[in-house]
């Protein structure tokens, strides 16, 4: 569930590009007029408002926002006003050149979209980068991690509910296998997690629970700090629980020594109008603060309002 | 270029659809209105002729189709009229079962659809068979050919006509490397055949001959009956010469011991309205024989006229 909050009425496109355009005019900008109409506008409205915008003033919205805002909140504002698949290809792209943090980036984006989603991901990569998203990751990155990413990347898992029960019995076996022999590369373990469907794995991983007598991320925990494990069980949550995983971002990105900006936008305005509400909930339930308060604790400024406004938080 | 001729002015959706209907009345079928008709008909009107006549006589044309055909005629006939994506999907899960031989089909779908092809075929194998096209690949298939043709089939090539020259040299060179050395699986062979556009796989293997002073099929013959080097080798003809690989595969189906009709019906019903053309010269400039002889002599009736129809043979 959205927690972006749309007027009941909202004005017309142009009026939208014209109340735009007089923010950015004269001595300063207007930030508190640039949240309230872009953070309240669903995608599909934002898309005409970029178009409009464009064919109104001659120039890319984006590029407006670029000259007169500037960091944590221009970050938010421009990630916010890209249409989804745009964005992803972006965040992906960024993330190339990130080591281990980027590698979440791209599992992220690959495991929590859907699968037509993540297809408009590959096509907008295609669109601005003039190459293929599974062609940067397989050349730049290396090690175990490249074909478990390049894998994830490429799939277009089927999306239907249909769950055949044998198959996830046999294949929790094979991954309990798996796991007791600590091959966490084995062919089959990464079959499995990048070919399957949603619905199956989750009935696979029940399994294992219900076989093994503990989740396979447990198992997964062997060596806490190994960076491939991490993105395993990462990946895991990804697929089977998104909300408890960027639930578990945030308080990350949170509660640490300086608040990790990246992560946090990130999450915020990828999530907002998809399953924001749920995440919120989940970081209640685990962190006993309201996102909200966490969120304005660790940061300030129109930054804060941007993503309090994106995250429905009162005074959005 | 297509082989198929459509008329000028062609009869209007409905008559199409009552003169098949008439085709299947009464005590014998009439197989040459079912030619004079579907085979001169292109995809999009084969797929408005099919809806109108479902619409209209409450039976897909496909089903009264298979209960009037048979043999090699029907298949061939049945084939030509699914929509493309469709058939290729079908092509792609009889493979499944074929062991060597399906592994060839897979790659040739592959690696000769253009991506966005491929993409609407992983969409018709969701659709048709409600798992994905890499998860059944995955499943059924071992060894060291289940990575290649995994990579090869979710692939989403970029296809612009931009080329790194720079990129083209010192991958012509990876290759060499790996070929150099035996090294048919290493991880960099794979990658640079699985991700890199067409355009720039064409590039590198130019830079490979230039650098090397042969082909690098050539290298890849080290031994000629390996099925894993038969099946690179056939990849990399897909990806880079396609009508080579088409007219060879004719070439084999046509010229032993008993015809392979499933090749050959396969070859011509994907083909015809796409490079059949190219690959009619290309057979020609190799055997020294016109196709539509060398197909005249190996099959007879109305499997005949069918093929020959499509291929755009002097009777058709």
């Amino acid at each position: 569930m959205s927690t972006v909050s749309i007027p009941a009425s909202i004005p017309s496109v142009a009026e939208d590009c014209e109340q735009l355009h007089k923010a950015f005019e004269g001595w300063g900008t207007n930030e508190a007029l640039i949240i309230s109409i872009l953070a309240h506008r669903n995608a599909a409205q934002r898309k005409i408002i970029r178009e409009t915008y464009a064919a109104t003033y001659g120039e890319d919205l984006l590029k407006s926002l670029d000259k007169e805002l500037s960091s944590d909140f221009e970050r938010s504002v421009l990630l916010w006003t890209l249409d989804p698949a745009e964005r992803d290809a972006q965040l992906a792209h960024e993330a190339l050149r990130k080591g281990n943090v980027g590698h979440y980036v791209l599992a992220e984006i690959a495991c929590t979209r859907s699968p037509h989603e993540l297809f408009l991901v590959r096509q907008a990569y295609h669109a601005r980068f003039k190459r293929s998203v599974e062609e940067d990751v397989a050349y730049s990155i290396t090690g175990k991690e490249r074909q478990l990413l390049v894998l994830l990347l490429t799939a277009f898992r089927y999306d239907g509910a249909e769950v055949n029960m044998n198959l996830a019995n046999s294949e929790a076996k094979i991954l309990h296998k798996c796991v007791s022999d600590k091959e966490y590369e084995n062919e089959d373990l990464i079959r499995i997690l990048t070919t399957r469907s949603k619905a199956q794995l989750s009935a696979t991983l029940n399994h294992f629970n219900d076989q093994v007598g503990n989740p396979i991320n447990k198992d997964l925990k062997a060596d806490p700090n190994d960076p491939y494990l991490t993105l395993l069980r990462a990946v895991i949550k990804c697929l089977t629980c998104p909300e408890k995983y960027f639930a578990k971002v945030l308080r990350l990105a949170i509660n640490r020594l300086g608040t990790d900006e990246e992560a946090l936008t990130r999450v915020v305005v990828t999530r907002a109008d998809v399953d924001m509400k749920n995440i919120k909930e989940e970081y209640y339930r685990r962190n006993s603060v309201p996102l909200d308060k966490a969120i304005r604790g660790d940061t300030s400024g129109d930054y804060e309002r941007m993503l309090i406004a994106l995250i429905g938080g009162e005074d959005a």
